[in-house]
């Protein structure tokens, strides 16, 4: 067992939980029960009764966010199930509270039917301000997530999807400044095509990429393929407009960017030396990356991002999804759009005034982030 | 408007939802974040996923119990749905961490159809500890809980039946000594036959008292009656032995004891001089009780009992639900039984060491109530 992984088992049996309830309202005395319950609440109900509007106003539903899992494609760990996603869940929860202030309560799914998922979420969405959809596996996460935004009046955002994408897109286009690469005529090859890849591709393409080949496990996807899901089906006719067809290594010729949300190991030294000149790689699968950034760099590569801490440029959608609820919420947004997603990447970026090849993501702990990517929200 | 209701929405108003999540954990450097967070989390959901049971010893499964209502009997508000019963839910919530330290969370569900609901409250259950039930109008609450005790693996507790109860049969346990009567002999009258009145009808049965008879809004209750539920054929089984037929008046007369689940002003003083001498009277509906306590003295009553924290005697379920809670987490028990229920009756009454007319209960702020309730969940 590797170190951080011993010491936060430890942290874990210690705490029993990362996060608990505080009461926020005085509760000693009977005349505070008078207010906080019966008999006085009996009023704030029939008000609500009679405009449900005004539970934001009286309620936890002001700032109560939803983060819901089937457990199916968590970390990289894949279907383990709901229980065994919920330490995760709860980390994503005290990342709202820490950088944005957002009470968000895991949900973890005793069913992975597509059906049974939108059933109950809609059956408990009363409590909840948004919908923070966490660790779905596609192609069911595409479903869930435009069903349940049709049919709930509350925004509802798959993480791993939009926010990986704004992060991507963020760093990217600071990668685009250093590399002084231009959108339009960039080669782009993004490895991976499940919710976080076809989420990256779609916003890359709405941010002025032309030049975008996406792979899954069976290679590249085009217009004609055979076993195309309806989503990639999408992508592929806005996608690889030469329908290069191959795997990986014919990709990689003559590109200049790589993504990788695949599998650790896949990107070798001689695929890297096959692209154009300082290439660009996002190697961000975790913990471990497509390809170790110091093997890239002996390659050529310029730009190196990963989705790991211990190295420069961290890929982490910790970045986006406190703020992007954050404006949701305090402007009573319905839906989260891609024209927000867009200049939440750009405001993300921006919080990054001199990029270099070391530098084209803020900090973590920056406290300016949440408020730059909230900014992005409103109606 | 009354004087705390107007208090109420005013402090409703000021914060906006009674609690918030807050973080038990260190969250301030990179380090902090890669033990709560990825890459070291990933350990703790391995262990999960390889043993379920794991989950309460690292994460919130550990003291979390959610409140589950679907808004369809909400105090004396009757169906006011779902989003007007938070307020009450969260005040139910902030109670449970208060006088029992657990972490509660409302669950406010958009359907009042039984299977949908049983089906909901399922598919969320693995973040929970054990199940709250609350303001589910019968007899779909029974259904409910019968189904959801056999197919989930943690506690199940209807609340308003069981809580209120065991507070019921707690001061009458006191109510007994106090009035020198026999529960075997004793004649009580319980009017409302839904979720509450059954519960106590069950309970005191259970305890021993052989004189029952329920009244529901047809009258009284009795085996071969016409247009009984399946729950109220049950205890007409059990009870009104002499086949009592008829309204409230005709059923109290040479009765010891009248319990009130039902509507503010229904007992009127007339009836309360037909029962025996020095008469038991709780008169539980709230806000308004059945008869006001000045008027059942006057027609006298020698002990009197509500649900209202402004007279002497209060009945209210605050003086159990916490502490049942509480002794189910802390040892791990399966279903809380009625033998358990019993048993925190006894715990709760004995609390009073010398019981009067004015008090056959503890104060609801005594902090040894909950862990006296918490001493009977045992396996």
């Amino acid at each position: 067992m590797d170190y951080p992984g011993k010491k936060s088992l430890k942290l874990h049996a210690k705490f029993k939980g990362k996060m608990e309830i505080k009461i926020k309202v005085p509760l000693w005395t009977m005349a505070d029960l008078s207010l906080a319950y019966t008999p006085g609440v009996a009023e704030v109900c029939k008000k609500i009764a009679a405009n449900g509007a005004l539970a934001k106003k009286y309620t936890i539903k002001n700032n109560t966010v939803a983060i819901i899992t089937d457990g199916s494609a968590v970390l990289g760990l894949g279907n383990i199930g709901p229980l065994a996603a919920l330490p995760v869940m709860e980390g994503k929860a005290i990342l709202h509270k820490r950088f944005a202030n957002i009470d968000a309560f895991p949900i973890c799914l005793d069913t992975q039917d597509t059906e049974e998922i939108i059933r109950t979420v809609k059956n408990i969405a009363p409590v909840f301000a948004a919908i923070h959809l966490e660790d779905i596996a596609a192609p069911r996460c595409f479903e869930i997530e435009r069903r349940l935004r049709a049919e709930l009046d509350i925004p509802v955002l798959h993480d791993d999807q939009h926010c990986t994408a704004v992060v991507v897109l963020a760093g990217l286009i600071n990668a685009l400044k250093v590399s002084r690469l231009n959108k339009a005529q960039a080669n782009v090859v993004i490895n991976g095509a499940g919710g976080a890849g076809i989420a990256i591709g779609r916003l890359l393409l709405a941010y002025g990429f032309k030049n975008l080949v996406l792979l899954d496990s069976q290679g590249s996807i085009y217009r004609g393929r055979k076993g195309l899901s309806a989503e990639k089906l999408k992508l592929a006719k806005l996608t690889n407009r030469q329908k290069i067809s191959g795997d990986l290594p014919a990709c990689l010729k003559n590109a200049d960017i790589f993504i990788g949300v695949s599998k650790g190991g896949l990107l070798k030294a001689e695929m890297v030396k096959q692209m154009n000149k300082n290439p660009v790689i996002f190697a961000l699968s975790n913990p471990i990356p497509e390809i170790m950034p110091a093997e890239a760099k002996k390659a050529g590569a310029r730009i190196i991002a990963t989705g790991r801490g211990d190295f420069p440029n961290q890929i982490n959608n910790v970045l986006v999804f406190p703020g992007l609820f954050r404006g949701a919420l305090d402007n009573n947004v319905r839906e989260i759009t891609e024209a927000m997603l867009l200049k939440a990447a750009n405001n993300l970026s921006a919080l990054v005034k001199f990029p270099t090849v070391h530098k084209i993501l803020p900090d973590l702990f920056d406290t300016s982030v949440a408020q730059a990517v909230a900014g992005a929200v409103k109606n």
